[in-house]
Order: structure tokens, then C-alpha cells, then sequence
């Protein structure tokens, strides 16, 4: 599928406020961006550098009074993803190194916590895939979707404990477990066909049988037409804009639809 | 000034060819990208990377028939570029690291063999900007533009000779020709507002007073208006596309144009 | 001074055990390796990678059984450390692009969740390094230390709150407060001369006025002769051994003692 | 086998000479560094990078007068390297990304040009490991070694005309004639045992059956016993010194010896 993607972004400041986005798309990596727009308003002087886990980053200084900032993608994307029930959990010796990092606990998601609690739901289950869809399936069945139950600085511990959260939150509780199991995950965020409200969303993957496969527990089965922006160990890594400074946001427009319209001009 | 730039690259192989390119530009230095567009057809998957130097690169298997590569950019550049006679060429002893590379000799800049050529261009000269402006000039006034004289494998040694090339000619000069006096210079790709004829350009810039300066040796004043599109030691590292096979180039077509256009949507 | 320093761990498992040890110092940074030992009993194969903060890491799989691991360094270090009471707190907009990295949140160091703790610190201190001073002043004065109090999985927010704990806690504790003001920050493993009783021991480092500062606030004031193994953004990270299985540390002894001799051979 | 290898060298300079080592063997990659010593003197700060091949880098700036460098290594080695004639050439669209790199040609590694002369060599022999086998064999019968016949900037195309060189320019032609076959190749500098005369090293690995293979054309069949100081694409990326100013070395000793002693402290 085709998707069309935009997002735009209104903030007022009253002060200068230092601001990363990660508002650029790659390719490859099961999509292909073939049209990607970025427009700043007022212009400001922009440095564009990749972090640590290869997301093109965008610095600028955001001026006080009203900023835009406008993002629209085109982007082709599996209509369907792949699963394997019969993907092997590697041992943690024979995984490929760039993937080690994502075993390891992070601010959102404290999975030497939850070694237990994940063991309790894999109990003596083969050590594949299966696994972390048995992880999925625990937390769409048992994780209300409730958008005044957490914050930003709410992690997979507390929605362990609170049972309520939104898609960050699903995301961050299956990454934790999957690490307490050695299973290596990480944080996507992105847009997602027809979410309904529509908005940004995150998800997370998982690691088996030697690469990644999606899963989003905010639904019963993971579907496709999924925009990927960034990979991160969790939020703190992959927020779209990390700000530092006093703003408010008065505007955010998501949308994303398919269309059907491809020619090589 | 905001450019509207394309390019069409159409191949035919009768085999698949194992292709690299280097054709997404990217934002920041100075240049921003508004708006980008890349199509291939026959649609293929496509892996982007980042290689050594931070270009983004797509890779794919070009498949046996005709390939059809489609770029279109928007991009913000500035009209004039910098310029600093009195700036200081560093000691070596004071670059920053990540430019220490762009000291060494690489396939088309043989800067160990241009030493005293060098010196014969700049005699004593203050260590400054100066020297490499002097070098744009000398290649500027004492090389010929000439499209048959060199081809693919011509290096700066060949040029200082014949002294006839073409736009990658005269900028491996200049960058062997400022190594020879330990002067960072790296090779850059990419489009030139009302290049006569119209095409893909090549040219270079040297490290001096703490940052990189652009210099065109085509022109007798380097100009603004240029869309970067990768950065790297000489062509061997930036080529737009690198193929392993045998394939023909059936149509290339480079268009840029100014726009007045812009408008947050 | 110079100082030589040894590190012997022996493991037993039943178990294969993947393992990745952080035992390898770097020169530069303020200190040279002089000599270093890194023994592994039985021998195993071993994969040395650098990790994303420039740490070089040891992949082995340890065997079931016994396993001895030996390492030991001289090293020359600074007698004593940089301070600069009046280097500035940059805006966040100056900062180096590989900074940024530091000011986020991560497992141990929820500095999202610490700003008003922070900011009760300093109050209206002027922007500089004596903010850092005074984060490390409190954290020496109002935490005790403490072997019972914390364990692997303690955080900043359970040390601010419970006010004890180890070298670790103390190091979280300080770079959470920091990074709460956004100055960078970030966890240092590595060894101390004189520490009573000797062990393994961290601290933390401030990006103050272009540079990174040592604070350790285990001491009222922070001393030299330390030897650096690993950076990170906290403990998760700078593990020097990460071990994915079940196993015991039967012995673990660390030794750290000036030296007068040093002769080139 | 684990080899004892130490290197001294003596500078005399009459001003600054700004220069990045290259003298810090890496563990993993079949080698084991067991011990390192690494001395200056007089000592001087010293900055420690990663370069893009992985390779450890000591910047200083040597001073005025005389400058001794003293390494000292203890490395287990394997005592015979592994060879597979059976081993496939990928096809460049299977190989790994981190490898395509080593398909470009060089500075010293024209690879471009030596085409036809690389197919003249292995005629139409199988897609195998045996196509680098027969390249090796071809240098080792037909390139004499002779130290008079060469200096730094000789490169491959130049040892393919005048059929002399050592063991770098064995070396260059090797790497250069296996990339005009599409196979990736790489330097690598560092010591053999039992070299006559003993002196630093160089040879080259080809990347073949999805892994590097080690091939030295200074010997009839390639042994093993070699410790890697490090890797790059031509001597360009792996001087075990550069250094960029006036200089003389008054004195260079190379010794490699076997060494029985191994226990662990």
C-alpha cells in the first residue's frame, strides 16, 4: 500500500527553545519514502545529524512566538507483516552484536524488574516467537487502553502495577518483558492506517530468528501500513521532538491515508 | 534561493546489477531539504545505509530491463557562499579528528606525489585561505575544460599533466593539490544552479579556519546556488551510483530551476 | 602519578553464560595506558567491539564450570583534577551534537522526574559549574553511604528518597540531578587510588564550559589517581561484565597501588 | 602460539611534527592481546581515536628534538589459518554492507584499471575462493621482491608494470586485483613471526564464503603466527605512523618470538 502521511505543529514560546526532531523517515528497512516534504516556519538554520541508532535527527533553535512545523510523506509499506511462530529465540551468544543494546534495561522500560512477572506468562513455552505473542496477547488482553492513566514519565513498572496506559506504554511494558526474557526489543514510533483517534502511534519489535518482527499490542493481531520514523531503546530515545525549554504545543494535526496514485514522472 | 532540481537516470542490463546509490541529499550544512522525491520502477527493495562519511546510500539489485531512476528535490540554498581570505590553514596538530582523514591521499588525489607542485602555486604565501584560493585559480586559468581528455580512472596526477579534464578533474586537483599542503579537502557532489551545459557537477572544499569553504575551479568565482548531495574523498567514494555489472545508461536528464514557490500547506 | 591496578573476578556456572566484559581502559581522555593485562582462563574465543559511547567490549561465552578472569594496568593519571568554578552552563543550543545524548533519561537517572528536587539545589545560583558543586555538596552531605541499602536495580529516585547507598547510587543520583538542569552527564566505572576499601568504584562527569568535569560525591572533595574503563549514560550501560545466565562470583579482588617505576625498555 | 612482539622507534625532529599512531592491536578477529605495553617518551598528551575501520589512533604532536616509541605486545595467535577453496565469491548484492567499502579502489589500489589483467589471471576458473588463491600464487611466482624498487607512493598499477616491490606493494597488487573481480579486499599491516628479515608486515584478507580469508604473497603458502595492528583499504588508511612535517628515524627495531610462558597471576 501507498500511504499518504502528514503531520503539522504549532508551538508558542516565550524563549528560545533548544529542539531535536526526528521527523525524517528513512527507507529501506521494509518501506521506501518516495516523497518526503519538511517545512519550518519561521526558517531557521537547521543541522541534520544521525544518532546512535541511525534516525536522522534535525537540531534547531526555536525562535519565541508561533512555530510550524510541517511534515508530509509518501511512503510504500507492507500491507501485511510478517510473523513465525516457529522463530527461534537465539541464545544471547549467537545474537548479532549491533542487537546486544537492546537487551539491556532502559528509563521506560526497568526489565531486570519484571523477570518474574514475564516468566509468569511464558511459564515452559518453547523459547520462540511465540513467546513474545503470548507477551503481546497478556497485554492487550490485560492493559486497558486509558489516556488520563499516565504521563510521560510513566514506565512499563507502573503499567505492570496500573493495568492502564496508551500505546507508549503498551509498547514500553512489551519491550520490558521481552528483555527480561533475553528476548531483544525495541521502541518504534511512526503513523499507523486508520488508528482511530488518528495520531502518532508507537509499537515495539522484537528480535527471533535472526531479525526484527513488529507487534503492537494496543491491537489483537498486528497489522500492516505502518510509517516507521525512529528505532530507540524506548521513548526517552525516540521522542519526535525533544525540547528544552518553556512552549506550548496549540496545534498537532495527524493524518495519514492511502493512495492509490503512483506515476514515474 | 529555493531550487527545484531533478534527475532521470534510465539503465538497461541483461543481468541484475548490483547497484549503490548516493541520491538523498541531506538537510543540515547549510542546505535545506523542503521536499524530496525518489522513485525507482520497476519497484525493487532497497536497503539505506549511511557509509563512512554520513551519506545516506540506497542499495538494491537493478534487475535485468530497463530501470528507471526518478529524484526530484526542493531545497533552500544560500545564494552566496562564505568566503575568508584572512582564515587560518590549523596546524595539524589542532584539526578536529573526524578531519584528519581528509589529509590522506586517496585513488584520484595522489597529494603524496604534489608536494612540490603545490609549493610551486602558493611559494610563500601566508598559511591561509589564501592558498587554496590560489590553487582554484591556478587550476581555474591553467587547466582546459575539455570532455574527451579524461575519463573514469583520470586522477589528479593525470590532469597536473594534460592539464585538460572535466569537473571531477579540476576538483581532484584542488583537493590533491591543498593535501600536498596538509589542507583538508574533500570531494563534493551535486547540483549547480544554470550549470552550462545542464548536469550532475562535481567540485570541492578545503578546512580552513575551523570549517569547510566550497571552491568551484570551473568557475573563476566560486557560486552559490548548489545542492549537496554527498560528501567524501574523491569519486571513487561518491559516485551517485556504483554498479557491478554490465548495464547501459540509455537517458540522463538533469534539470534545475529556481522557484519562488513556498508555501506551508 | 602512576598507578597500577589489577582486577581478578572468578565465576562458576553450570551453565554456558554470554558474556560481555567492559574491561579494556582507554589512552587519551586524560590518561595513558602504559601496560595492560587481560587474561581469560580457560581460554574462549573473545569478539572485541567498541560499543556506542567508544567503550571497547569483550564478547565471550563463558564455559560451564570454572572461569578466571585477570586484568591489570598501569596507567598515568592526573594527580589532581580540573575544577573552574566559573565555567558556564551552555545553552542547550550550543551544545556539541554528541552531547545531547547525555541529557536524556535512562534507567537509573529518571532526571524527567527530578526537576523541582533539582531545582531546590541550586535555586538561583548562577548558571555555571558551581550548580554541579552544589548537586555534588548535597548528594555528599544528605546520602549515606550505605552496602545494605541499595542493590543492581536501585534508581536515582529511590536514592533521592531514601538517601542511601552506594558508589553507583551516589554517581545516579548526581548525573539524574544534572541532567534535570540540563547539563550533561554521565556515569564514569573505573578505579580509584586509595578508596577504603578498595573495589571497583564510579563516579559521574558534568559538560560544563566546553568540557567535561569528574565529580565524585562519595568524597567531600574529588580527587585524582583514578583510572577510567568505561563511559556511559549509567549503570546499564558500564556494567563491566553483563552476563546473560546463571552464575556465582566465587572471588572478586581489585588492587590499585602507585608506582615510582617507569623506564623505557 | 602466543607471540612476544615489540617495536622501538626513534624520531629526531627539529619542530613540531604532528602524528597519528596506529600501534594498538584489537582483540577478537582470532587474536587474543594478552598484554600491551605502550610507551612515549617524552611523554606527551595523547589523544586516543576509533578510525572508520575500527582501528586505534594516538594523535600527538611529537616535540622538537628526539622521540622515542616503545610497544610491546603478548598476543595468542592461531598457529595455522584457515583456507576453503570450496568458499564462494558473493555476488555484490549478497555481501554484507560494512564490505562494499573494500570493493572501491584506493589510493594505492587501482583497482579500475586492472581489469582485464585480473581476468587474464584467473582465466575461467570457478566463482571461489581458488580465484584469490590463484592471484596470490601469480604475485608470489612473478612479483620479485626487491627494496629498491619502490617507495611510498608506488602503487599497484605501477608494481603491475615493473614486477618488483615489497611486501606493501605485494600487498596493494593483491587487494587491487581481487576488487577488479569484485571481491572485497583489505590491508593489513603487523608482524609475522620468523620474517627475514624481521621487520612490521603487510599482507591482505579477501572477503570470500562470507568471511575474510588472510593471503600473503610474499610466501609461497601463507602461515599463520601474524598479529593485526589494523586494517583499512590501502597504506594510505594504515601508516603505523603518519606524521606531517620534518622528521628523520634514527632507529627502528622490530622483534617477534614465541614465547611458552603463559600463566595467570
Amino acid at each position: 500500500m501507498i500511504l499518504d502521511a502528514s503531520c503539522q505543529l504549532v508551538y508558542v514560546a516565550s524563549e528560545e527553545v533548544p529542539t531535536v526532531f526526528m521527523l525524517r523517515p528513512r527507507s529501506g528497512l521494509g518501506q521506501w519514502v518516495m516523497r518526503e516534504e519538511f517545512h519550518l516556519h519561521p526558517e531557521v538554520p537547521v543541522v541534520e545529524y544521525t544518532d546512535l541508532y541511525g534516525n536522522l535527527c534535525q537540531r534547531v533553535v526555536m525562535p519565541p512566538g508561533e512555530f510550524h512545523v510541517f511534515v508530509q510523506y509518501r511512503v510504500r509499506v507492507p500491507d501485511k507483516l510478517d510473523s513465525c511462530p516457529t522463530a527461534l529465540v537465539a541464545p544471547v551468544g549467537n545474537l548479532p552484536t549491533d542487537v546486544l543494546l537492546y537487551l539491556l534495561p532502559s528509563r521506560y522500560c526497568q526489565s531486570d524488574r519484571l523477570i518474574d512477572f514475564a516468566m509468569s506468562i511464558v511459564g515452559d513455552m518453547p523459547e520462540t516467537y511465540e513467546r513474545v505473542a503470548a507477551i503481546h496477547d497478556w497485554i492487550h488482553q490485560k492493559i486497558r487502553y486509558d489516556g488520563t492513566a499516565s504521563d510521560s514519565s510513566t514506565s512499563a513498572l507502573e503499567t505492570a502495577d496500573t493495568r492502564r496506559g496508551v500505546c507508549r506504554d503498551f509498547a514500553h511494558l512489551g519491550i520490558a518483558l521481552c528483555r527480561a526474557l533475553s528476548i531483544p526489543a525495541r521502541m518504534v514510533v511512526g503513523f499507523l492506517n486508520e488508528l482511530q483517534p488518528m495520531d502518532l502511534h508507537a509499537w515495539f519489535e522484537a528480535f527471533v530468528g535472526g531479525r526484527w518482527y513488529t507487534f503492537d499490542a494496543t491491537q489483537p493481531r498486528t497489522t500492516g501500513n505502518r510509517i516507521v520514523i525512529a528505532y530507540g531503546r524506548d521513548a526517552a530515545d525516540v521522542a519526535l521532538a525533544t525540547m528544552f525549554g518553556n512552549f506550548t504545543m496549540t496545534r498537532m494535526c495527524v493524518t495519514v491515508k492511502p493512495t492509490d496514485f503512483f506515476e514515474v514522472k
